[in-house]
C-alpha cells in the first residue's frame, strides 16, 4: 500500500464542457469574473416603487400610485421612477432607476391600467436581490479537488463558463488473458468459458472514472501481452497469469521492461497479485479467478484510477455496522476478505470459500475485511460491513 | 406525493449490451441455461490424480508418480488417468478423466521430466472445482428490479450472455424558458443572465438516470412552451414561468392540453411548483429561481425519474446526524429546505435565504428538511442533514 501509494498524484488538467462536468474533479479554482446578478432585481412580482411613497399605506389608508411602466426579466423599463409612480415587474426583472423596494402584487388594489393602491409599506431594499448578492466578481467559488455537484454545474454556467478544468480521467487498458476464455457475449463450450472478468472490471474501471480501453481477449503469449503493457494508457490491468504457474508470463514481462514492485500479498483471495510500473505506466496484475480479481482490483486498481482521477482512493461503497451471525477464522499474517449477507444488522459469513464463485458475490451483500493482525471475529461481534450495492 | 407516487411505476424493459449494463435495474429474472463451470477444474497449479495413489504419502514416505501429460486451462488432456499415474494442471484446466484430486505443485518434489513424488496425501475431491460449482443450470441468479453491479456483469457474461433485459431509462425533455436567459456558456451580459438551471437540471437528471434532451431555451410563449409539454419524452420539466404572474403559460397549457393536478406547494424554497401529466407525460413546472428548482427537482421530478427507471425512489443522498449551531424557524403548515453546513457533528444553518443564491447550495455541505407539523428546531437539537458531496 504504501509503494502503490506513492506513486498516486492526481493526472494533469484538461477542460471538459459543462455538460460533461458532473461527477469529475475540479483542478483548478474557479474565481467569477461578473457579479450574479449584474444588475438589482425584483425577487416578487408586483410594483417596484420608491419605498416612501408607501409610507403609512393599510388596509384602511391606501396610497394611490400610477403606473408608468413595465419591467420584464430581460427587458429593463427604460425610464426612472419618482415618488408616487410604480412600475409592474416580474420576478426576475431588473430594478427601475430610482425604485428601491418592490410592492408585492398581493398588497396592492388594481384601480384601473394606469392607477393602483398601495394596501401595505415597504420599506428600503424590500424584495430586491442586489446586483451581486449570489456571486460577488473576483469570489473563489470553488476549490480544486472538488467533485462537481449538479448545482456546481449551474453557478459555473451563471458565471459565463462553457468549460471547466478537471482533472484527467486515467486511461486504463484491460488486458485479459486466459487461453480457455471466450470473448464475452459467447456461450460456453466443451473446456472453454466465457469472459466474466473483462466485462466485470470494465464496469469497476468506469464506476470509478477511469476510461477504459478493452479491445478484446489478448492470448498467453509474450508478445500479445507485453503488447497490452505497453499500450497507451495511464493503467494496464492484466487479469489472469498473474501467478507463478508455467504459463504466467505477465510478472516476468513487468521484471524486464520496468519494475514489479510486488509480487504475493498475504491476503486471501487475491494472494497472486502483482504491482509495479513499466515507463509512467501503473500496471496491476490480477487473478483469473474472477473473485479475486474483484478483491485485488477493489483493493490496488481501483484505490489507483480513483486518486489518479483525483477523487478519494476511499472505497465507495457505503458501510454499516452489524453482528455476526458465526465466527469468521483467518490466520494471523493474512487479510481475508469474506462476502456476507445481511439481515436487519444480522451478517451472516458465506460458507462459500472459492475465489472462483463469482456469484458469491452476486448472492452476498457486502464483505467484512479481517486484517492481517487479527485471528477473526467470533459469533456475536460487532463488524463492519462494506455493502456492495 | 400520492398523486405524484400514483403516477409512478418502472417503465417498460429493453434490451442492453453487458457494457452499459452496470448501473442498470434488472427488469426480468435471469436463469442460468449453463453449469459454470461446464466441466471439473484444478483450483491449484500441480498434478491432477487419482487421490488413493497419495495415501501415505509424506516428506518421510514419497510415493513415486508419472507424469503421463499437461492440462491446461482450455486444453484438455485427452487420455485418461490411473492409480500411480499424473497429469501436469494449470489452475482453470479440465480435470483428465479418471482423476479426482489435485496434488498442489508445493507439495510433489520434480525427479524427471516424467517422474515426480507425492510428498503429501490429498483426499478425493481436493483442489477440484466441481462442474456447477459457481451456477447449476436453472438456477435463478438475479432477480428484476436488482440495479446491476459490476460483478453481476460478470456473472451475465458467465453464462454466456451477451445482453441483458432493463427497465428502460426515461427520456426527459427540459424546457428552460425565461426571456432574460442567455443559452450556457454565454458571458452574463446587461440585463441577460447565463442560464444555470439548464445545465444544473441536466446533471441532476443523468445522476438519477434518466436522459436529457434538451435542445435549448425556451422563448416564454404558448407555442413554443406547448411544443416543449408534447415532445417525444417520458417526463418534461418546465422551468421558469410556473408561478401565476403575466407571463406563467406552463400551468396554462398544462390545464389546458392534460391535467394541472397540483400547482402551489406548501413549501420553501418551491412554492410556485406544479405536477401533472399531458397524455403519458409527466409534467413538472418548476421555478426559475435555481434553489428553488433544485429544491423542487429533487422532491418531485427526481423521484419520479428514479421510479420511472426501476430505482429506488429515494434521495441519492447520503443522511448524517448532527447538531444544529442555531435554531431553525418554521411555521406550522409549511415544510422548508435549509440550507447547512458540516464541521464533524456540529450543523450550521446558512444565513442566506433567497432561492435566487444558487451558490449557497454551492456553500452548503447538505440541507435540512423542516417538515410542515414543525415549527423548526432549537440549538442543539439533533437533526438528520441529507449531503450534496
Amino acid at each position: 500500500m504504501a509503494w502503490l501509494d506513492a506513486q498516486l498524484k492526481p493526472l494533469n488538467a484538461e477542460l471538459t464542457t459543462l455538460r460533461e462536468a458532473a461527477g469529475r474533479t475540479l483542478a483548478a479554482s474557479v474565481v467569477s469574473d461578473f457579479d450574479v446578478p449584474g444588475f438589482d432585481r425584483a425577487t416578487m412580482d408586483g410594483y417596484a416603487v420608491v419605498a416612501v411613497s408607501t409610507e403609512g399605506a393599510s388596509a384602511y389608508s391606501r396610497l394611490p400610485l400610477t403606473i408608468i411602466g413595465d419591467s420584464m426579466p430581460g427587458r429593463a423599463f427604460e425610464g426612472s421612477i419618482a415618488q408616487g409612480e410604480a412600475v409592474r415587474v416580474m420576478t426576475g426583472a431588473p430594478m427601475p432607476r430610482g425604485a428601491d423596494a418592490v410592492l408585492p402584487a398581493e398588497f396592492v388594489e388594481v384601480e384601473s391600467s394606469a392607477a393602483i393602491a398601495a394596501l401595505t409599506a415597504v420599506s428600503p431594499g424590500k424584495n430586491v436581490g442586489r446586483r451581486g448578492e449570489d456571486i460577488t466578481r473576483g469570489t473563489t467559488l470553488l476549490e480544486p479537488g472538488r467533485t462537481l455537484r449538479p448545482q456546481d454545474v449551474g453557478v459555473l454556467s451563471s458565471i459565463g463558463r462553457g468549460d471547466v478544468c478537471v482533472v484527467r480521467r486515467p486511461r486504463v487498458r484491460l488486458v485479459i488473458t486466459g487461453n480457455e476464455l471466450l470473448e464475452s457475449g459467447s456461450r460456453p463450450e466443451g473446456f472453454h468459458i466465457a469472459d466474466s472478468n473483462g466485462p466485470m472490471l470494465a464496469a469497476l474501471v468506469e464506476r470509478d472514472g477511469g476510461l477504459v480501453d478493452f479491445p478484446g481477449l489478448v492470448r498467453d503469449e509474450s508478445g500479445a501481452i507485453l503488447e497490452g503493457l505497453q499500450a497507451d494508457a495511464d493503467v494496464v490491468i492484466v487479469s489472469g497469469g498473474s501467478s507463478v504457474g508455467i504459463e504466467d508470463l505477465a510478472p516476468m514481462l513487468v521484471a524486464q521492461h520496468g519494475e514489479l514492485a510486488v509480487h504475493g500479498i498475504a491476503m486471501r483471495p487475491s494472494s497472486p497479485t502483482g504491482l509495479g510500473r513499466i515507463g509512467h505506466r501503473l500496471i496491476f496484475l490480477l487473478p483469473g479467478n474472477p473473485v479475486s480479481s474483484l478483491c485485488a482490483y477493489d483493493f490496488f486498481a481501483g484505490r489507483a484510477i480513483r486518486a489518479l482521477g483525483g477523487r478519494s482512493k476511499e472505497w465507495p461503497y457505503r458501510a454499516m455496522p452489524g453482528k455476526l451471525s458465526r465466527k469468521i477464522s483467518s490466520p494471523i499474517g493474512r487479510l481475508d476478505y469474506a462476502r456476507v449477507t445481511v439481515a436487519g444488522d444480522l451478517v451472516d459469513p458465506l460458507s462459500v470459500g472459492g475465489a472462483s464463485v463469482l456469484s458469491s458475490t452476486t448472492r452476498a451483500d457486502g464483505f467484512v475485511i479481517v486484517p492481517d493482525d487479527s485471528e477473526g471475529y467470533a459469533a456475536g461481534s460487532e463488524v463492519k460491513v462494506w455493502l456492495y450495492g
